[in-house]
């Protein structure tokens, strides 16, 4: 328990104490926050109190507009961090809890901040990790017979991403124009994307590094796994359709890539993984995706209309997994780089992680509330992805990604 | 003319000037260097004449570590810089010719110098835009009728590459382990490439930088391309081959990309460039790419074997191409990217710019000197790529880009 009030249906309880980086109109310095209930706890103003034998050391990663530093720390740190942020936090300490003007200035309402970007993303990389979801996409593309490739039960597939275009939660998107093949018989034509859609997806933080030509191997991979966000991997599907033809995605998904802004804490997550016997899976949450439209301010996440609810139990391939084999070639690491797992789809049809999927390949609509349908995304929709752990009163939760769809840009 | 003598057959003639990051045993700083001749120009110690309008206020950009600060001035500071450095470095100007001390300690012989990774690349894009390289390859996977996909003529192909693993000429390269499946009847197998290929390429890096949802559009590309070097896009055709469908390479490349460390400006290249009436196409050079098994230290260029000779004029889509394409879906470049060439395959056997082609998938011996033969490459085969353009007395040329492959790494 913590002398911060946190109520059950919190996100952020004593139980998960996720990193973020945020603002406020008053102090426009990114700095490192814990998210509490309701209120960020700054780290940059405490850090002389984490008195532990790695970061009394290091206290300056506290001190950073990035999360890069303390991630680049590695495991122990983490580790000893999260130690000192219970140890603070509780309600049987006295530190932080009776010192009024320390709590006054540490302490910041989440209303009033802004998040940004966790880290400086190195390297981005997008994996094809859920077994129904590779299977869906197959069947559309290629017919059931030839649905997964030969390698995908054999390794877990993946390809780079746009580092750049990774955007925080509540990032405007612009629907992106490109070259598309809509009608085979004819040439392709340029033009605004007519099947614009969201990927329910996860991701995880590197922490350490590793030099050119050195491999993780899976004993240890979970020492170099910071922590997990939510990301809403927005694709074109007409543009990659007619572009991805040998090479991979490219255009129809590097246009922005949607992440949520706090990053929990592998060890936060610990208490919910289930063992599998087939694959070492970690399940951990129910995932919601609602969708809206038009975008009206003020709106909770009742207004919306819940599409898809999907988790990340459905995974086929771990996160570990996806790690050892990112680097069994040799191919290095760098604290920040962001891994993500692929579409999360599971058996049943509303657990599809694609609009893709729940239209089945636009022949299906999607219906929202009374009246409006959906193949793919319209101008103005905005799409919210949450997701939560529920333990026993409380809940180790990650907020939520946020993205609205604007019309493209005139040139 | 230069004060500083340089030979006729130097790459770094007064007319090309190329940026680099350098260091020495008496000074580790790593700092901004510009080749002449055999020698490097130390920017950091002669910033303050820079005294043109728009660098006098953004000297700073010379005492960094790397280029990114002046990249990202763009294109009128990258102008104003050459102007500045042609005249400092002229035989009548006095300002550095007739200061002894200023000369002494500003000039650092080539040979006492580490070169550097000339930028923090935030993200790299390989391309694929030699149509003799693209039939090639389409011919040996997919037989002679669908050699080119019917995406190729329309835009220029390319793919998300790893960052992390791009390294300066001279970084030693572990073979790469991994799976792959040599015989399509059994099993995938686990161990060292047995395919490891070069891959002769050229890579330029992007200046400037746009915001999520703007294009560049063609007219405008040039004012982006800050400069150009070698690259040796190192390749594991059995990890490839078995790991890219559908998504595209990933460890198959990612275990090291090569490049070479000097930036050639693109104003140097110019008078090099030839119109082209299909495709605006820049020709500038003879590409050489000697190769040499086992490694002898001390082997100047001439003992090496030339296994291929192509020309960058043999590239079908241009850099402004590749450029405007990469961002007319609104995907933002930051100054540092590096955006590279694929594979550079000219119409001839002798100028396929990869063993994957030369070796025709590994049936045909490539023949070094006497006795070496090859398919592909051997432990301890060191790669060297050169190329210049040839002026009328003098050469715009890029040096060197190295690299040695080592036995893979025990775990």
């Amino acid at each position: 328990m913590s002398f911060i009030k946190v109520n059950a249906t919190s996100h952020f309880s004593f139980n998960n104490l996720p990193y973020g980086i945020f603002s406020t109109t008053n102090n426009p310095k990114r700095r490192i926050g814990v998210a509490i209930g309701d209120q960020i706890l700054d780290l940059s103003l405490i850090k002389s109190l984490f008195q532990g034998p790695v970061i009394s050391k290091h206290q300056y990663v506290f001190d950073q507009p990035t999360l890069n530093a303390f991630m680049a720390l590695g495991y122990e740190a983490w580790q000893e961090a999260r130690k000192t942020l219970q140890m603070l936090l509780s309600a049987n300490e006295s530190t932080l809890r009776d010192d009024v003007s320390l709590r006054s200035s540490a302490f910041v309402n989440q209303s009033v901040a802004t998040m940004h970007l966790p880290a400086n993303i190195g390297d981005y990389t997008d994996f094809y990790s859920s077994k129904d979801h590779a299977t869906n996409v197959g069947i559309m593309f290629r017919g059931k017979d030839n649905a997964l490739m030969p390698n995908w039960l054999r390794l877990p597939v993946g390809y780079h991403g746009r580092a750049s275009s990774v955007v925080v939660s509540g990032t405007e998107i612009h629907r992106p124009v490109g070259q598309m093949r809509p009608d085979q018989t004819k040439p392709p034509v340029f033009g605004p994307s007519q099947q614009l859609d969201f990927e329910l997806e996860m991701a995880f933080f590197v922490g350490g590094q590793t030099s050119l030509g050195q491999r993780i191997p899976i004993e240890k991979a979970h020492e170099h796994i910071f922590g997990m966000v939510l990301m809403n991997d927005w694709s074109a599907r007409d543009i990659q359709a007619w572009e991805y033809v040998p090479l991979g995605p490219f255009l129809g998904k590097n246009f922005g890539t949607t992440i949520s802004p706090w990053v929990v804490p592998m060890e936060a997550l610990l208490p919910f993984v289930e063992p599998n016997s087939i694959q070492n899976l970690a399940r951990f949450s129910l995932f919601l995706l609602p969708i809206s439209s038009p975008t009206t301010p003020g709106k909770t996440l009742n207004d919306y209309n819940t599409i898809c609810k999907s988790n990340f139990k459905y995974m086929y391939w771990t996160m570990k997994q996806q790690l050892a084999h990112h680097t069994v070639n040799g191919c290095n690491i760098r604290p920040g780089d962001l891994m993500a797992s692929g579409t999360i789809s599971g058996p049943d049809a509303e657990s599809f992680g694609s609009m893709l999927e729940l239209s089945w390949r636009g022949s299906k609509s999607i219906t929202l509330g009374d009246k409006e349908i959906r193949s793919f995304l319209k101008d103005g929709d905005e799409v919210t992805m949450t997701g939560y752990c529920q333990g026993d009163g409380y809940r180790v939760g990650f907020g939520e990604c946020v993205g609205t769809i604007l019309p493209s840009l005139q040139h």
